[in-house]
């Protein structure tokens, strides 16, 4: 296996020459656009890790997998889902449209506005409170305690999230969003900035291959239906406007970050965490995808 | 003509009994729905005023005209219109899937993105100062030295203005407002809250009609160009999606607001002040309407 | 007015430089693009006419006036008004978005699914007999017995008219065109077929102006209101995406063609045809919206 | 199994009371509502059945698989991609909107246009020529000789299908199908009209599920690829809007139609076939689903 990531690593490498790094946050742009990296982590906790493995970077997106287990433990699947829906969308990840003329909760919680809506639900004294709530769920599915925020990244995205803003405050206007809206974006931009590394989300990846057992710690996390909910949503809603020629290339399960992560889960076998943070036109990491579908291919991951 | 008032008065006094007052901003919901009042003031300077002429409501959307006024004077032609255009559009006026789908400006001032637009280019030390200037020139137009906002609209439009806050944040966000979206939202909050009663808003259509000559003070408040911009738009977006059929069956150039007021101008003749807060479905005054309706038929006041 | 005429000409035969000749038909391609010509009608019905005044060229979209006349004489304004809206849209003229989002009749008559929807409604025999109809309506408005059909012009836009033929499908699934969608979408597309000269459309703009009753012949041919109803339709959406700059620009109804021509109307003064192939990016004779602006500049036409 | 099949069908008989038979397409409107089946094909080409199961009733929308997968023996992969997208949508299965916003193809073949797209790429001389290749296909599929067009149906559908027509002279126009329009809709029309009971979609199920080989037959009837590609965006896009709550709660992917029939897939398991004409409100059949869930969480079915 050890060997197995090398050659993936050696073989996509050339892929980081493609694409680039996010920059419409501007802390973002700051990436190294050559750092590859992959881990895999089995069910039995074995860890197998190669390339830039340990390079921290923000969680991004990939936090909406988090953040929804975090808001299905505090509220429940019934409240949850009244506030954010399970369908897969063709508009972009940041769209508006669907709000205005669906008159109604946001399609999935994979998109910006429905991970806000989620964001909404986690429950806490004040915003400090809610976020190390999460803070300490993230901690336990990565079981790395020494998980922090960027600082930087959080208030780079404070200071130009005024889409995020807009869409909070759209969905506040027609009632699916309680409390603040300024609190409630601010969450959710700590949320996205939090510091990562692949391994990190490979121990996600590996809680929900283990229907939300952690292979390590063999802590239940989750229950085994809301780990199902959450790689449910991943595999038609993961891969912003690509997660359907994702699922026929790939067949995993899978969450991307514009940080340059994809975290992918392969259900009952493995968690694979994946970073490079040179990005194709979808906001998706090239040489992540590259690896992932040669991974695919090659140990016959594939669900479908 | 103040006969010719009273008729139109009594003949439309049943169309109060349809339709109902705005509730959306809760402080609207208090209006008195068989308040009916119309004022027409001539190029001389001659008001002819009856029914609830007198009675104070807030201006809503009517004060679009005079913030666009207003913006023309502080920037000029190229700058304003670089920030909104001049076109119709077949959305409600607060929409902002075009915002979205055209990736630029919003499509006109007379629509709510438009209109913060507006708003955000309104010259002044702070929001007070900017409110301030905006009022003074209320105060021109109407010959009114004594306009006011009324506090209880102006907060009750605060506390629920979150699809104008959403908005003004995607605009933000694509670099067409400036400024603190907070602030500009407030400024357009307070704009909208300004109290008049008939009387006022005809003097404001007088003015245009006048091509921007108060008729009775005989101050050029605004150019001859820039009164024919507001004339054109009103023709064209001033009354809701009912613009078209408004057009048709009035013909006169013409704005709405949820309080209840229309403001219409004929062309080289006159200013009407219309004023009864029971609305059709559309958002406009519908005693209002028909009342326009009979006075432009009995004195053949249609541009076409 | 004659040397008026020969001055906006050579003022303005720059602008035929810009632009390019409309190409997604064909045949349009074919067009002169240094042609320009103008023509006056007045109430007294002299014709005042310059440059390329007498060369021919299909009358596209401006036939929607003539068949919006035609239809009205068929049926009346409340059966016209069930099936197509008298709203001005901001979606491009061949849009389909808004039948299927409005569940409902097409926003207007100068929008081609709103024309198709009035084409539907002439009545007749069959195909022939209803263009011919419609085709007598022409004779009259434009005075001359020698209209015809440009059977090129006409082949090329049933041979690529796909477009069309959606939107009609569309419409008759809803039920807002009865009868065979082919030969509706025929009749439409003869209609936009019509050679034309700047002198026929200035006689149809005389029409107009002179509320319904033709200049030279004295006969009534649409009631005043019908005139009205066209000249508000072709003020509020008659320049396409541009109507409203028109309106602020300009200021006077007017309806444009992808063949060059523009029919203008000044109520109770002229009727004005221009003509320049060239066109800007919406689809306007970009020569000939420059000579109209100069006219009513130095005319003093706007209606605002 | 039989005996579970039994109970399944026992348990959710009552579901058969709510929900409507489909009546967009009249001649669907007279199917029985009670009818309630289920048949389940291992990959040891045993077959379990219950219930109504060799009722026939016409595939529809589940043909949308055997067309992709004859329109990818007919013209590979990349050429039918480049055709049709793969990617989910939030629309409606027989939206028109995304086709003029993106400009571009259909997002994927499981929708009307995407099906209507593919359906234009299958070869043959003639359109009966066509038809009866991909009924040959759907012969070996089914392993069932005796598989026929339902003429009352075909007709029914071709007499009211004018939003397809719509969608497909829309595709016409953008360059996105090739042919006669009226052609491509006949064989669209004749592919949704296959009389097949739930017997026959088992038999399809299976041989996705077996990776393109008919477990009884042994025949390779399209490769592990193409398999892959049509079980992956069953999951995605195969229960139309409610495909992503469907994949939460039932985990396997499936296709329906509004004839009543559900087919599924448990990759490398079986194939089975659902067939209750009582649809929901997003037209899959309510009893269907239900049973569906009922077998994934007895047999432990999802893929997730």
């Amino acid at each position: 296996m050890q060997q197995l990531l090398q050659e993936v690593i050696k073989n996509n490498k050339k892929w980081t020459q493609e694409g680039k790094v996010a920059t419409y946050i501007p802390e973002l742009g700051k990436a190294n656009p050559e750092h590859l990296g992959v881990t895999i982590m089995d069910l039995d906790g074995e860890v197998y890790a190669e390339g830039d493995c340990d390079v921290p970077f923000t969680i991004q997106s990939i936090s909406k997998t988090v953040s929804l287990m975090a808001a299905l433990l505090d509220n429940g699947e019934d409240l949850v889902f009244s506030r954010v829906g399970m369908e897969p969308t063709g508009d972009p990840f940041n769209s508006i449209i669907k709000l205005e003329t669906l008159k109604s909760k946001p399609l999935n919680p994979m998109i910006n506005a429905g991970a806000i809506a989620v964001a909404s639900l986690i429950k806490g004294e004040n915003i400090s409170d809610r976020f190390d709530r999460v803070l300490g769920l993230f901690k336990k599915v990565t079981n790395n305690q020494s998980i922090v925020l960027n600082e930087d990244v959080y208030l780079s995205e404070k200071a130009t999230g005024n889409r995020n803003r807009a869409l909070a405050h759209f969905m506040k206007d027609f009632g699916i969003i309680d409390g603040e809206v300024e609190e409630v974006v601010d969450l959710y931009f700590r949320l996205c900035s939090i510091n990562v590394t692949s391994i990190d989300i490979a121990n996600i990846g590996a809680v929900l291959a283990n229907n939300g057992v952690h292979p390590m710690t063999g802590e239940k996390i989750v229950s085994r239906h809301y780990s199902k909910i959450v790689k449910t949503l991943m595999t038609t809603c993961g891969m912003y406007d690509e997660s359907g020629s994702f699922a026929v290339r790939v067949g995993i399960p899978a969450k991307s970050g514009v940080g340059g992560g994809i975290m992918a889960v392969v259900p009952g076998r493995m968690g694979i965490g994946a970073f490079g943070p040179s990005l194709d036109e979808k906001g998706n990491s090239i040489a992540g995808i590259k690896i992932l579908e040669e991974l695919s291919k090659k140990l016959g991951l594939s669900i479908f």
